[in-house]
């Protein structure tokens, strides 16, 4: 078995869809891929990826009447991954629906969808459509050239809350197949914050503490931390509140920058971490040290950054 | 079927061991785990790990009468996988020798070893001893103090030379399931070099057209372009021969900086490069386009790359 | 006439001279080039100086019942500065102080010696001795070996307090030749906070509204942007409690981080910044974007950098 | 007296205006600020500024039948240094014109030339034409948006090839009263290289054993090393031939990359350096060690950088 692949693409609730788009394409850099029509014509989803994503997308932009998360996925390595998966899901007593390709919008694969205990939906992808990064397969240049904004060349990480972490923690790894890298103990022995991954790093996802179905941040991946500090002229540059950074965490050891989408979901960019073995052990951080653990260099968690959710 | 997870180390042939230990240690900066002596007590071979891995060893130096490689090791992800690859090899034609942990020497796992028809010895891994990477497992700092050199966090990738650059890849593809993600192509249409992944990185291993058993460089990853000129400056500083850069490779799209060990043994540090999935299609690069697909900057191979190896 | 070149040196007031002399060699990595102890032969001053410096010091580590600012220095171009610019502080009705070679401790040059209108003690300096930079004169590499903590190459700029900013900034204009690079201003037309240059630099020296002979911080000079993640690691390394950053500020435009010494004294490390020409503007900015002004990306300034200080 | 300031300005020879403009401003990233026409109406001069410069032009293309350095200038402090240096100048024997502000084409001071023993045309300049830096001079943005290509923030410093450097080189010194930082020496005893300064960096300007009137190349300034690889991938980009770096230099301690424009003339993006007093001594390279000297990491001087110059 192969399992998850990696993170796939999550799907961003906002309540002005021509905001948030200006945002994510020209403050972020992402690439506008596919938009669709509600019966009345108005637009109620666009579709978006990262510069050197090759797949259709992997941010969607979803109308709504508030901000949040809709939905995720995860990409899995082929096809049988999704019936074992979705199995194993069912196994666990939670429903699964299947869709073809094209099912579920523009450029969507196989999918199995299923509600996690922590309340967020959760699609596991196969096939979604490839439509390239936008360099020639043959002697391509290192990057495209005009790209705008911030322009992460893919998604890493998704950050989010539900209230029990130690049942969402094991259901990822027993059913899922993640491995925990890291975790933060409360005193009394539960975990406030996990992080779990299948691409060796320090994470693909993570769930804090707070109410089911939250939803902390989206993180993109950049090359360095020169990046970060270009991100956040960037985000000056346009009156992009900044939440956080730049500056590094102790859990996952990568460098960091948070800041808002138009709609308040928190985005982030983020560099370093390190590799993870299967057969590595995890590393526990304590409760009193949690602001050290979220912020190395800050020492605490900033209030908000435990209030601001959605 | 998991597989080959990534390249766990190489023993490099060494004429003079303290030498080399002096320069692994103090400009390299790696950290020696173990050390073993021949019957009349002189020191064979010196073990050596990047100071964030945690298995055993990634670097052995081999006492030899000449420079070059002698063997290098893939980590698989479990038993399993030793006997599913060892068996496919053998369907291949290779003889295949198994040993019990311990019995390679310091650390060693279960192996399963054969000659690859590039030449070269070939030991898949699993079980290696964990020596951890010199952090508490507890509220960990981001580094430890103290580390020397260049001290890279972790092994990247090798490059290897053989004769049949087009065999060897697909024996890699077909037996071993790498995938190809860059190639430069001859104008005959022969495979000049290929590069295979693993990892979901641009590779794990290269191959370039040159003699059989070949040796072109092993790589160590850092984090960033920063990290480079601070690792030419040690280079610099310590008189150690640089090769090539810091620079940009076209293919992998990675910067690295070529330098060599005492004995002749070329070294990069390595970082950058891309995700790549495995539905992703490899880039080709034409013979005409070598220069750049190596060193995007300087648009030519310099006679060196191509002449000195082992 | 050539005036003032740079800031010289500041000496900085502690009351733990054991505890302080640790962190400043240990962390901010500054090296020791003499100490002097009073009649019952314990230390009383330490001196110090950044590795790039010449000089022989720029920092003077005082002991002090409490934390705060003893007195700092400018170095002129030559002698005759010291007459010219001290005769002006005299017709401004200052009184001044004139000391030898050596009589205000080890290394010192001929000073002229006054208070300034905003409460502290400036020496204008020349021919303070000169120790080298550890660097031979003759092929040397770019840096000496083994330089500990963040080491920064040179003093770079000291930020005062003071209750009349107009007064003090027109002094330092009228008197002393400083050309004002940026300044904030209240909306009822005084100005909150001056920048001052001499060396076509954003700043030398900068007075923000508070007590007279106020201390907000010294801040020595980094290359780059990854020198403050660095030197951000060290401080989180060694327990060192960071204020702010790193960080972009809007006035300077340069990237900083700060941290405070066991004292209580705030440092800086500060790199970026712009080229003054005496024919370019200033640049103001109002009191309403004052937290732009001092932090770009946070877009306010924290309570702590307004209220602590010495 | 206050002197010479700093490099004002590079008047380029290029056979092609219109390929040189459209090189030096989508690839170098220079802001056209004027273009003059000669009698039939084609253009034969073209004014370029970096970014960050407040001043009419840096760079001059001047239309011509071959490449090479027409004339360099160097901005004064004030009126009375005109006078001066120019009966200095005068004083040693050589030819002083005067002109008017206007007088020399759009945007130039008060100037006073003279050609100096190596065979290059100085000008002296005062009171340039001011046009800003595109930014407000109330509360800015830390820089424009839209910057294209490298734009590098201002000039640095100019290299210039002559028979006698020994002889120039005490012109500058004891003439122009430029510092001298650092020299390269002959087995003779003569100088091979010698890097004077104004500004208190490395060098503002520097000589090279070559033909009189020779061009080396002309350097501008970048924040960062970050800005070095950024550099090298825009000229990747488009094709621009790097003749070497991103690399750092022994001499000067400073990181370059040099690049050709379409014409032929040398360019370099700059960055680093050190802070030089006028009571620091210089620093001394012996030739044998001169490649080290140029090129740190290389440790030799590839032909080209000798033989390639205008």
């Amino acid at each position: 078995m192969s399992g998850i692949l990696r993170l796939s693409h999550a799907v961003i609730r906002v309540p002005d869809l021509e905001l948030a788009h200006a945002y994510y394409t020209e403050v972020v850099g992402l690439i506008e891929t596919a938009r669709i029509a509600d019966g009345d014509g108005s637009v109620e989803r666009v579709y978006l990826k990262a510069w050197d994503e090759h797949q259709h997308h992997s941010i969607v932009l979803q109308q709504a009447a508030t901000y949040g998360l809709d939905s995720l996925g995860f990409k899995v390595e082929n096809l049988q991954d999704l019936d074992r998966l979705g199995e194993a899901a069912a196994a666990a007593g939670l429903e699964i629906e299947r869709f073809d390709p094209g099912a579920l919008g523009p450029g969507s694969g196989h999918v199995a969808r299923f509600t996690a205990p922590s309340g967020h939906v959760i699609d596991l992808v196969w096939g979604m459509a490839q439509v390239g990064n936008g360099l020639p397969l043959n002697n391509p240049p290192p990057a495209p050239d005009q790209l705008k904004g911030i322009h992460p060349p893919r998604i890493d990480h998704i950050f989010l809350m539900c209230e029990d972490v130690d049942g969402i923690t094991a259901f990822f790894q027993e059913v899922l197949g993640f491995r925990l890298t890291e975790q933060i103990m409360a005193d009394d022995g539960h975990q406030l914050v996990t992080f779990l991954e299948r691409t060796h790093t320090p994470h693909d996802i993570a769930f804090i503490t707070g109410p089911n179905g939250g939803f902390h941040h989206v993180a993109f991946w950049v090359d360095e931390w020169s990046d970060l500090r270009r991100a956040a002229d960037t985000c000056a540059y346009h009156g992009v509140h900044i939440d956080a950074g730049p500056t590094r965490h102790g859990a996952t050891r990568g460098c960091g920058l948070y800041f808002f989408d138009p709609a308040g979901n928190r985005n982030e960019v983020y560099t370093g971490g390190y590799w993870f073995d299967p057969d590595d052990e995890p590393t526990t951080w304590t409760e009193a040290e949690m602001g050290r653990a979220i912020f190395t260099y800050e020492g605490q968690v900033k209030p908000s950054f435990m209030t601001v959710h959605s």
